[in-house]
């Protein structure tokens, strides 16, 4: 059982202690940042199963440093309060039971400044830790995780959100902000890739999830890349053409959840007076028909492509382009949560990073050779390798810095309320 | 149409200029004086489908001034915001569309600052108005509908907020109170009352809703009544002799029920290492044998009854043997919305008014003869008359002189999260 | 124990032994005729939760003698097969376990000839025990129960195969017959009730369920009833009149019921080409608009009548009008299991019994002063008495003689797959 | 339109005229052989969502002959009853509206005997076109698919059989029959491969499914593969060891299906008598603890390879390894519809073929490069891929000479009513 919570020992070389304490007060607190445009009530509210409320991301990710680090690296550390270890915990059974996850929003208590005042009490206790220790610790790598996991917290709490005030009728604005003008949206082109073996995942010292691991030879067929993600624009043709209507389109799952759900066309569009809005963070503007296409389902992704006469990428097809590329784009900035339109240049890959997470035809499984971290934190990722597809490539509500070529997204085939789009590609001709 | 929304004719006397003036006044504020010790958060949630939270208990009962009173008696009157038409109207089609039942929780905005400003403007308007008609307009019954639909809402509000602090495993304290001590239960008496015709139902000026109506003949069979409702200790022995268990006590969608539900105990009651204890609004605290027992469905209460060799009381049982009694009892108090023990008198009815509403034999039904009000308030009552019982008698947390001998409550069969128990009755010997 | 299973002392005088022989004989074989135009797998399939299959009614029919008779007055009585006590048990919790309602369609064994012989062996053994006490023992009214419960599961028999075949689209035939000319409906008419006491339910020494007792006194005030059940002609103007889409004429769960299920006509009328048929066991016909409207639910019932300027009359006014009237009318005959317009008579109650069983504005609730049989079959009723309404007179699926003026039939709200119709009513003028 | 209706042009060589003509002859009597045990009854009922009855599985393959060779190639093909066209198309959206999956057991007509003069009647038709076209036209690839589709039906059959039956506490025999005697299980052993490329996929003339092919390349690591699939005495240990209960081992996915279908054995095991039996369809009987586990669903199989110290194999990586076998093995035959235990040999793998499917790891997507057949029976795999798990090799009740190493068997992962098992496989060392 010692063992079983010991830190894993593949993690690498880690950032300077200096480094890791400045890393540390700025995660936490943009976390806070996110949330101050809203209300005590704003923060309560679960709007549906699978999303979470504010004030329970601000207090998860709090209790993810005293669970998994405060309470194993600092002898005495006392618990800010003794029943939050379960009403806190995610999924994590190896720690413990855990409160249930739909009834998330029921706890009005603790109060939101009460969930303020125990993130003051971690980050006191951290930061005290930190220059102590100076980063040098066995827990220094779960600081590290702990930061990865609150900037995960950060981009969830956007998104469920957003879904909130989209389901308020008085179209709430989450912030008052200017947004660009828009732009036209680029020519799409294609970028040829031949076939080949590809090294697939995370290699060396950098910290990176354990379901990018190992690194391991995967076939490539030749293919071929959009160079930008499908527009608002190229999607209002599929909804005009009657994508959403016509069976021979869809993976039979995909039209049952059309029905179902009664999709005719992404989430937060609204049709207001015979024309298409959205609706964003900033409030309802009229579509911007340059900027990629978000909030679509896997299974709309994969209907739309098969309407363009193309597919989607598999991951590892989306690894192999991106992985020579600089990990830079449109992400999370709290006055601009919303994708933009490519910049207008031609012959080269546009958009990978950021803007919106795209859809591959990849089902979320284990690499060959993997295995999951040791300790309770080995439930992170691996339990979850079922009935989930692989995104790639970070969105705007992605903090800057947190993606990389080789990390793995994932979300069930009908999940559509984060900022989900798709980028085509096909088989080399 | 003009007639549809007109004001019933049937509406009798009404109180002086003057006292409605102060009764508008006072009943406004104890709204609010229930919402006061608890937060923005808390009064954010709904619970459960058939709860609504408090923020949009204060919205709609301001609302229902506002649609009914304001917008029909004040040439010009201008509504706080057009929205709230929907937002806040509960189930009256005549009055338009209604914001769906489910999904009143998720309305972080308006803010509850918001919805006070709301009722601040409604108010205003309706002072106004009141001052300037004297109460002797047409709307005077609108007036005296609207504060009695107010004082409904004020004990919703309550157990409502019971209902949530109590899904909550910090077991939240809603007001620091002190609670008389426990009271030895009084002895079980036997009232009889001799078969003849009852004159059932309101008659007369003073306000009552349209479903106590008409005034009516009744035969009655000899019965007699409990002295007093049963208590949590009488209810312990059914627990303890396993009635829960016990099909044959039951009835059929009544076991069923205990089944899907997986009731053990009442609503509220917690086991707590090997001990009971309820939950009350003042904390959690042991178990008081000598109360009447709440928080029971209508199936417990006859499974009950049946178990104890009686019945459950018809309403006009009930009515006959109340109607001469005084409307006193133990009701709504803020630092007392719990049911106490009877005084330990004998040979007289106890606490038939007040502390607990008494589960009845009777579905709710429509009189011979019952007319709706006419125009839209006539929504009020008469198209919730099936799959309903009726409960009498009033709670702890009903407004003092909101009840009377013929008011009849309604809920279905398996609700308990109201103040709800239960007083037996037999057949003469 | 024992004497839990005692038969009723209730019983009342009985049938000769001679008769009773007959009337067994006569009884048992209706059911097996009932069944004979069926295939095997015809009687295999419960079509949906509230239905039986066919082979189910034929055995649950010949199990309630087994365990209620056989096996308590047949000294070393062997049973047909020992599984069968739980297999054909409907909802005796005090017999023992019953196999699921749910799952009575997946019994494929035993095989529909082997229930055949299962009722021949259990008529054997009765018609000896007939033969050796002629009908004196204590047993006597236990026949004339199961007797009467088989009458009841052959009408149930007639609607669940109703059912079943008009879920197929080839809209299969259950026995090609001749059925009467249409003929004009006749004109409505109104026959006025005096005000007074009323003495109802059921006394003296014939047959009568427990829930038809003890008689007793109910006071009426004035009312009318109409002379006629309600034609599908008068329906047919109701759904022309948009009946089915205007709230204000429906219960709020009545209208709950029109939208969750998609309500816009009765069951079993089918729009082909623009105009409607009807589904009848003599095939697809066109609706015949001088017949009583069939299968409709009590929420339709009740706005039907409220559309109508009138309200469904109470089970006590429908008994107080019945009572002196001879029991007759167009009942269960397996060429003509279908309503036929009234004669065309002026100024009488027409078609009380027969035709179409008859919604009440009645909850199913105790009689004051009811007590359920004793012993097992104490089941048979008493526990039902929640959640359903009452409906009076018989139909043309029920066995001629089974029913009386007294005679409470019980269905949920929603419930339309009986012969169930209205007959409306007024208050006196 | 005519085009989308050709038959596809990658059919490759296919069988000689009289062997097509023979061919069709033995594999349409073999699926009624399979029914030929069965009564009417057992044919009638579906017995959950995902089976079908054995009556219309007897249709809807005769339905596939007539609709995609005989209305094509026929002219003035008179179809058998226009009807079916609708009643017994699986999921062809584009051959037009497809009655109801749920409700396919609701038919009680067409009898059984009218569906088996329905297979003569199309039997006639197909028997005649192919004498007279000796198999040399268009149509013959879709004969040779409409036969292979009848043998993936006849172990639908079986299996829906089995499930039908094992919901009958009775435990009917299906068919009386002997098996052989219980033989000790062969000790596990671990057969390695190298790492490097594999060519994957289907690729010749002979015939194959679309998701079959193209043939490519899949780079695979050195693994090793167990030499026979798990027992039901290696299961039993796990389930001693409370593999169910234990969190850890599961996906989470997987433990949510354990709690909420309440799994704590493989399907069609029976605790009787504190020791566990098994429903086979040839009776309960005593576990055989040699045989091969079956009726396991992909998450059991996942969780127990976990509790194993080893993982399930990849599909390629079980292609790799099958791909020189001789392809036989415990085929469908009537008197033996059950799993076997393994010969005793050693150090080669067993059991590949035949007896259980066995789970893989992947998930079932589209080869690089796939394209759907083209026409109609482009709908007969493609769309199902998405949320369902590839099995590999065959089972027991697969027809012999159906599959191959390159046949992809795909089922949801909580589908238990196959036969379905594991093999475990390892990374090298």
């Amino acid at each position: 059982m010692v063992d079983s919570r010991a830190a894993p020992r593949q993690h690498g070389s880690l950032a300077a202690p200096e480094q890791i304490h400045e890393r540390f007060r700025r995660t936490r607190r943009a976390t806070l940042d996110l949330a101050a445009p809203l209300s005590a009530e704003d923060c309560q509210v679960q709007s549906f199963p699978s999303a979470s409320p504010v004030k329970w991301h601000l207090a998860h990710t709090s209790w993810f440093f005293e669970t998994f680090v405060l309470e194993r690296s600092v002898p005495g550390y006392r618990a800010f309060h003794p029943a939050f270890r379960t009403l806190f915990n995610s999924y994590y059974v190896s720690v413990g039971p855990a409160w249930s996850r739909m009834q998330r929003g029921v706890l009005t208590r603790p109060a939101l400044d009460d969930i303020r005042a125990y993130r003051a009490h971690v980050d006191a206790a951290m930061l005290a830790l930190l220059e102590r220790d100076g980063g040098s610790t066995e827990s220094a790598w779960l600081v590290e995780l702990g930061l990865t996991h609150e900037e995960q917290h950060q981009e969830l709490l956007v998104t469920d959100v957003k879904h909130l005030l989209s389901r308020n009728p008085l179209f709430p604005v989450y912030r008052a902000s200017i947004v660009p003008e828009d732009a036209a949206a680029s020519r799409l082109g294609w970028l040829g890739f031949d076939a080949g073996l590809a090294e697939i995942g995370h290699a060396g010292d950098a910290f990176a999830f354990d379901n990018e691991t190992p690194r391991h030879r995967v076939y490539l067929a030749g293919f071929e890349l959009a160079s930008r993600p499908a527009t608002n624009g190229e999607w209002l043709a599929f909804v005009e053409d009657r994508g959403y209507e016509r069976a021979e389109l869809w993976l039979s799952d995909g039209f049952d959840a059309v029905r179902a759900q009664t999709w005719c066309a992404p989430l937060h569009w609204v049709r207001v007076d015979g024309a298409w809005s959205e609706f964003t963070l900033y409030g309802l503007r009229a579509l911007d028909l340059a900027a990629p296409v978000a909030h679509v389902s896997f299974y709309e992704s994969d209907a739309f492509a098969r309407w363009s006469g193309a597919r989607l990428p598999t991951e590892f097809e989306w690894e192999r382009a991106a992985r020579d590329l600089p990990v830079s784009g449109n992400f999370a900035a709290p006055d601009h949560l919303q994708p933009c339109a490519a910049a207008n240049s031609s012959g080269v890959l546009e958009q990978m990073f950021g803007d919106v997470w795209e859809w591959t035809a990849s089902a979320y499984t284990p690499y060959p050779g993997f295995r999951p971290w040791s300790g309770d934190v080995g439930e992170y990722n691996g339990k979850f390798m079922s009935n989930q597809m692989v995104l790639r490539g970070g969105s705007c509500a992605t903090p800057p810095s947190h993606v990389r070529a080789t990390y793995r997204n994932f979300f069930h085939p009908d999940a559509r309320w984060q900022f989900s789009g798709v980028r085509l590609a096909r088989d080399s001709r």
